[in-house]
């Protein structure tokens, strides 16, 4: 009986090709709704697009295309002036999940998994049944080809492939697909995803020509961001599983100088010192290495004291960049950016940088937004779910002068921006929208929105008392022309003389109490003006109300 | 110059395994910290132990042991009774990831994507470099394996496959591994996994033997739970690539033999009815459908009127395992259950039910504990991210007589179950921790809670009468003998016979208030007296304090 069970479950077992699994699960990959994918589709070609850009380094002119052709259905085109794709492996590029450039390395971009693009014109034809074109060329031919996927197989399809002459040499690529969707300007959008975007990518000109017009968002420096480098990895964060593939695969032929190739910051004195103290020769060949061998290995590993990895292949946000960003998209009165140190966790470098916007515009009622980043793409979606978030919620707010439930947002005019930049970022799923919340992550980001907030206390305390003393000069002149008046009658002067007296007295203390707090905060100072004039208002419309 | 570079990413270009792609993102399947990480390999053993057991018609019996071996490491095994593997399925079944039986399926299991228990290979070889053991037996010979994975070609290596005889007839799999983990008994843990486990699968019996002693989930029934049947996909689920995919590769020989033969819910008339609508002849060859008339087709499939999809595929917990299960597991006074009627989202159908406990040893000032299940199995993590999550804030459970902040969960001495059963649950990530929030599944389990709400409130309102009473009679009690006092002077009576009297008096009052108490609420009636206790002791704390 169980025989019989087992065998027919047996003749049912099969392999799943990884195209299947996710045109099934299509929602890992941010396919979820009409909206969310229409989203998806645009982030995925604008992510490679400046990708491939800053290898290059070269300075993006990015245009997007979103136009409907249907009740539920668009036609998205995203054109770049990247270095292009070796015409051989374009069908592999888009028609082959699992099949990409950056997987394997320790590098920081925007891509990683090998998925990205390929999700969606795995979604694309899943919905519209329509190939995608692409069109590229690396300043030579431009090569045209429409591709599908063999889902059975993950294999690419390849339409149609024509090739035309280049006279101008253009080089980039040019990718084009109809797909399902729906399109929403408000909240998680196709504009807000471009617009986050643009804040922390400000070296790239996007224009946007969406079903309601054109968008321009314009490059505000010519600097290009520094180039992530490629790292080893470093000992303190290797698996035993992949250190025993490294021992089996590599070219080295002992085992101090497959410790000093393989990984950074081993010397040939580190690496003795690991051997010694997992009882090994140090020629011995590391394929030959028994299990206990490597086992004994992987702990002096961690044992062993290193420099942490180096953090120059980090390209952080610069906290400049930070300020303009956030002044170009954010109507409010004060600003302030922090970059931290760069760190490591699992023996991944990484650095978290962070911008606030405070007051003028902002609504004061309303929980803070938060603007995610990671490697420089927006997240727009599970925030609930992701380790800025939790960082956010940990702080203490209200020691900074918001209002704040334990261990909720806070409350209060205040746009915070966290970018979080790696050599690999731990992402909670596919869809790339949410940063899993690791400690040593979660703290880094808290100190850096602690210093960030510490630095907004002193200017929300210095507001206040701006608007205390404004406050106390107007009571004075309200007052003045009464006490000149009782002043004339007593004395017998001159009402203006008193009058005129009493004004410059009044006047004289209060600029020096300007003074000094001019002293307090140069950044105060600047906005202090409108400051002044919102205060009078509020005052006013309180007493009216 | 773009050329060069273009060369130089297209040499980096190569296929990513689908084990690679895991290793690297392991926290996708689960293993994210090592507490999560022992608890997702248990997790993953236990699951297809029941769904083996559950294809097979068998009573699970189950033994889990988890043993610390190392200061982070610990040996897990799992044995069960079900059907066994066929041996040549073994090594593809546990050290291929990608590979089952049940992905291509429209079955209600609680596996489905293929990557479950290949995951916790892939991770105890990642963390220990130790082989995985597997024993198995169909009821003939006993075959012992030792499986690791290749990789980069995600392809199983046997280390070693023994043959024994089996003299006893045994059946079932039992899988052994040592792995990197951490154990805790509090909130998200092995034994809180196993716990919840039983309470949605009350004919299962697990022992599971922990590092801190053995703890028994006897069986509570001894009914089988309906057995899941596999369906066909239903026209209105079906997205336009698979409907071409599937003409492409069909062996039906004209398109109405096609719709009636791999759709659920076409008849003849139906399938004529499509095709008219379509403006296609009946007898055309599904092959050589054009893009165009494939469109056309997917669209009429839409239009026409259509059953919904059967539903007694679906085996959803019946009320009296969810009342029992939370019975035997939970210190309340007031128990309810409700299942709805199955329903459909994209052509799955589905069946939502919903499970409370109030009151009794429940805490009183804290959110309330929410049990979510799919597919019998519990989710414990990414809580926020989850459908029944939403559903349970989106209620007003203010209207039910709980506290509540909006769009919170609610806070009181309760806990809430709820149980998705679907032929394909959507889950957020390959680690099964949360339901994607589709609208028709979060109205669907709103309605049943609901539904479970309201039957709360009247318990809730009929506990509040009834301390009123008890208050009220309190209050004459402690009169009584004044009064009586009094009117023994006023009257020169007896003053142990008007005593006698006047609580005669109260008493009668007293006990047809209680009447109608009791004709109220059944349920109530049982629980008064604890009930009315607490309230005498709540009340007197209160005063003291």
């Amino acid at each position: 009986m169980e025989r019989i069970i087992a065998e027919k479950i047996a003749k049912d077992m099969r392999e799943i090709s990884v195209a299947e699994f996710f045109e099934k699960n299509k929602h890992f990959l941010g396919y979820e709704n009409p909206t969310k994918s229409l989203v998806t589709v645009v982030k995925e070609a604008l992510d490679n697009s400046l990708d491939a850009a800053e290898e290059a380094g070269i300075l993006p002119e990015i245009y997007i295309s979103v136009k409907q052709i249907g009740v539920d259905r668009f036609k998205v085109k995203v054109e770049d002036n990247g270095p292009g794709i070796v015409e051989s492996k374009v069908p592999f590029a888009f028609g082959k999940l699992l099949f990409g450039s950056k997987f394997h390395k320790l590098k920081q971009t925007r891509g990683i998994m090998g998925v990205g693009i390929h999700g969606a014109v795995l979604y694309s034809q899943l919905t519209t049944g329509k190939p995608t074109k692409v069109i590229t060329s690396t300043g030579k031919d431009i090569h045209i080809f429409e591709l599908m996927i063999d889902v059975a197989k993950n294999e690419p399809i390849v339409i149609s492939h024509k090739k035309e002459s280049n006279p101008k040499k253009w080089h980039g690529v040019k990718i084009e697909m109809e797909v399902e969707g729906r399109y929403v300007e408000k909240g998680q959008s196709v504009l807000e995803y471009i617009k986050q975007t643009a804040i922390a990518n400000p070296h790239a000109h996007i224009i946007f020509d969406g079903p309601n017009g054109k968008v321009e968002f314009k490059r505000a420096t010519n600097e290009l961001p520094k180039q992530p480098k490629e790292i080893k990895p470093h000992p303190y964060g290797i698996e035993l599983g992949i250190l025993r593939r490294m021992l089996a695969n590599t070219k080295t032929r002992n085992l101090v100088s497959f410790l000093t190739t393989e990984f950074c910051r081993v010397g040939k004195k580190s690496a003795e010192q690991i051997c010694k103290l997992a009882k090994i020769e140090f020629n011995r060949k590391p394929q030959d290495l028994t299990h206990e061998e490597s086992e004994r290995l992987h702990k002096a590993m961690q044992m062993v004291k290193l420099i942490a990895p180096p953090t120059d292949c980090l390209s952080p946000l610069p906290e400049n960049w930070i300020l303009e960003g956030l002044k170009k998209e954010i109507k409010a009165e004060y600003f302030v950016a922090v970059t931290r140190q760069p760190t490591v966790y699992r023996g991944n470098p990484f650095q978290v940088s962070v911008g606030l916007a405070y007051g003028g515009e902002l609504p004061n009622e309303e929980a803070i937004k938060l603007l995610r980043f990671a490697n420089k793409i927006p997240l727009l979606y599970h925030q609930s779910d992701c380790a800025i978030t939790e960082a956010v919620s940990e702080v203490d707010w209200r020691r900074y002068g918001l209002q704040q439930s334990t261990g909720s947002l806070p409350v209060g005019p205040l746009v915070i921006l966290v970018h979080f930049a790696s050599v690999w970022v731990p992402f909670t799923s596919e869809g790339k929208q949410a940063i899993a919340n690791y400690p040593e992550i979660v703290k880094e980001i808290k100190l850096a929105l602690q210093d960030a907030g510490r630095k907004l206390a002193t200017y929300i305390r210095q507001k206040r008392k701006a608007r205390e003393r404004f406050l106390r000069r107007q009571i004075f002149e309200r007052y003045v022309p009464e006490v000149a008046k009782a002043l004339a009658k007593l004395t017998n002067k001159d009402y203006k003389v008193i009058l005129k007296k009493l004004e410059e007295m009044i006047k004289k203390k209060v600029d020096l109490v300007e003074e000094k707090g001019e002293e307090e905060n140069e950044n105060f100072k600047k906005t202090e003006k409108t400051t002044l004039k919102e205060v009078v208002e509020n005052e006013r419309n309180e007493k009216e109300a």
